[in-house]
C-alpha cells in the first residue's frame, strides 16, 4: 500500500465558480476532508464548499481552541495553538499512512496568511504535500471594487490590522497601492492609520468579497452595516498610464 | 439585439488547471478570444490557453506597437500606446455593439499589473465589461519555491524591476516579505539592491512559475540557464509562527 498525499486545497475568496479547475476537481473526488473551524462556526472554507463534497467523504474539522478569549501576547496562547497544530498535523499524517489522500481546506491561497502553513511546516519532511495555489481574498476584493490595484511602477503594500499604529501610518504613507488584511477589532486603529497617512479618502473596504453577501464600501461614506471580522481594506495605485 | 459582454479574463500564473472554473467556462464557450502580444510572439496569455479555444471562435491578436525599441520615457512611446489602446477598445466595443461576446485573456489577475487595465479604463462606460480574478503569478512563483510567502504580521511588499535602484533598495530593506516583479534586463539593479538590503542570500527567482518550463532557484545559487524575462523574485517572510 503506497501512503497518501495531503492536499493543501486553497479555495479562492468565496465564489465556487472562481475555484481552479484543479481544486473543484480534487474536492469533488474527496474521501477525507479536513478544514479550520472556531468552535460553534461552520468555518469560512467549509462554506464555501457547501454542496460540493461527495457524499461518503469523511469530514475533519479541526476546531481552534482559542481565538480571540487570550489576548496574542500570552504565552498560553501560543502553547495551546502548538498543541493544536501538532494534534491535527499527526491526524493528517496517520491517514496518508494509511494509504488515504486527504484534502484541506484553505480560503484564498494557502500560503498568503494561511493557517494550513502551520500543518504544511510540520508535514513536509513527513508526508507527500501539495499545495494548490488560489486567487488570494485581495483579488477577489480589488476586482470587487472594480478598479485595479496597480499600474506601472505601483509599489503595493499588504499590512495586517494587527501591527501597532505607528508601523501602519509609516507604511500607509510610503505605498501607492494599498491592502490590509486581518481587520476585525482593529478597525478603529486602521482607520486612524489611513487618516495619518493621508489614504482614508481613497479607501475602500470590501467584506466577504467574492460572497453572497459581498458589501463594497468607500471608508469616507457611511457603510452602514459593514463589519469588518471577514474584510479587506483597499487602497488603489495611480500609476503612469497611458 | 443586445449588446455584448467583454470579459477580463484572468487565466492564473499558467499551468490551465489553475484556471478558475469560471475562466475555463468562458473561454471554452467564446466566439470571440482578443489577446495582447508582442510583434513575432504568440503572447504569453495566448499560450497558456492553447488547445482550448473552440474551433470558429475567431482570434484577435493585439500586436503592441513597441516594446523594448523606444525608452520608456521617450514621448513618442506613450503616444504609440495610446493609439494602440485606443485601437484594441474601439475594436472592441465594436464586436459588443454588434452582439457579441468577447473573451480577453490577460495573463495571472487582470487587475494586478495587467495590460487589460488600459482597455477596461477605455470601455468601463461604454460597454458591459465583466472582470474575472485569478491566481496572480506571485502566488503560482511563492508556492513554486515550497515556502509560504506571509506569517503573522509579516508586511509584504511587491515592487517592480523598473523602479530606480535606490527606491529598490530602500523599500526592501523595509518590508519583511518581498516580490520583484518585471525583471527583465533589470535583473542587476535588482541583484544589487538585494544586496543592499541585506536580502539577497534570502531571494529566490522563479521563471515561468507553474508552466511545463518552470525553474525555481536560489539567486545566491548558481542559476545557470535562468533568463529574467518573465520571472518573479521572491523573498519569504519570517513572522510569528506557534
Ligand atoms: C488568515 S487570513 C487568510 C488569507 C487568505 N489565505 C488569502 O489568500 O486571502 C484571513 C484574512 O483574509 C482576509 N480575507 C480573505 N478572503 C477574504 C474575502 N473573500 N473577503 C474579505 N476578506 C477576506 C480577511 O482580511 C481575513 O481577516
Ligand atoms: C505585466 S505583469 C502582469 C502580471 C499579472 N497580471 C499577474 O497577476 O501576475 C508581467 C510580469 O508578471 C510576472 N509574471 C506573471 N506571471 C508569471 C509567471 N507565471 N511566472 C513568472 N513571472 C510571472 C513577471 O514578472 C512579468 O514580468
Amino acid at each position: 500500500m503506497s501512503a497518501g498525499k495531503i492536499y493543501g486545497v486553497g479555495l479562492g475568496p468565496g465564489d465556487p465558480d472562481l475555484m481552479s479547475v484543479r481544486a473543484d476537481r480534487l474536492l469533488r473526488n474527496a474521501r477525507h476532508v479536513a478544514f479550520f473551524r472556531k468552535p460553534g462556526r461552520s468555518g469560512q472554507a467549509r462554506k464555501i464548499v457547501n454542496g460540493m463534497i461527495p457524499d461518503g467523504a469523511v469530514e475533519f474539522p479541526m476546531e481552534y481552541p482559542v481565538t480571540t478569549e487570550i489576548p496574542l501576547d500570552d504565552p498560553r496562547y501560543n502553547e495551546l495553538l502548538l498543541a493544536f497544530y501538532k494534534d491535527c498535523a499527526a491526524h493528517l499524517k496517520t491517514l496518508s499512512e494509511q494509504g488515504e489522500d486527504v484534502v484541506v481546506l484553505c480560503e484564498g491561497d494557502p500560503f498568503f496568511y494561511g493557517s494550513f502553513m502551520h500543518l504544511y511546516s510540520r508535514l513536509r519532511d513527513k508526508a507527500e504535500v501539495e499545495v494548490v495555489p488560489a486567487i488570494t481574498g485581495m483579488s477577489g476584493a480589488w476586482t470587487a471594487t472594480g478598479d485595479p490595484i496597480t499600474w506601472g511602477d505601483d509599489v503595493l503594500t499588504v499590512l495586517v490590522g494587527t501591527l501597532p499604529e505607528k508601523t501602519l501610518a509609516e507604511r500607509m504613507a510610503q505605498t501607492d497601492a494599498l491592502v490590509v488584511m486581518k481587520i476585525g477589532r482593529n478597525i478603529d486603529k486602521v482607520k486612524r492609520a489611513l487618516k495619518t497617512a493621508g489614504l482614508y479618502d481613497r479607501a475602500w473596504i470590501v467584506e466577504f468579497a467574492q460572497m453572497p453577501n459581498q458589501r463594497v464600501c468607500r471608508l469616507s461614506e457611511n457603510c452602514e452595516g459593514i463589519t469588518p471580522y471577514f474584510s479587506i481594506i483597499i487602497v488603489h495605485g495611480q500609476g503612469r498610464r497611458p
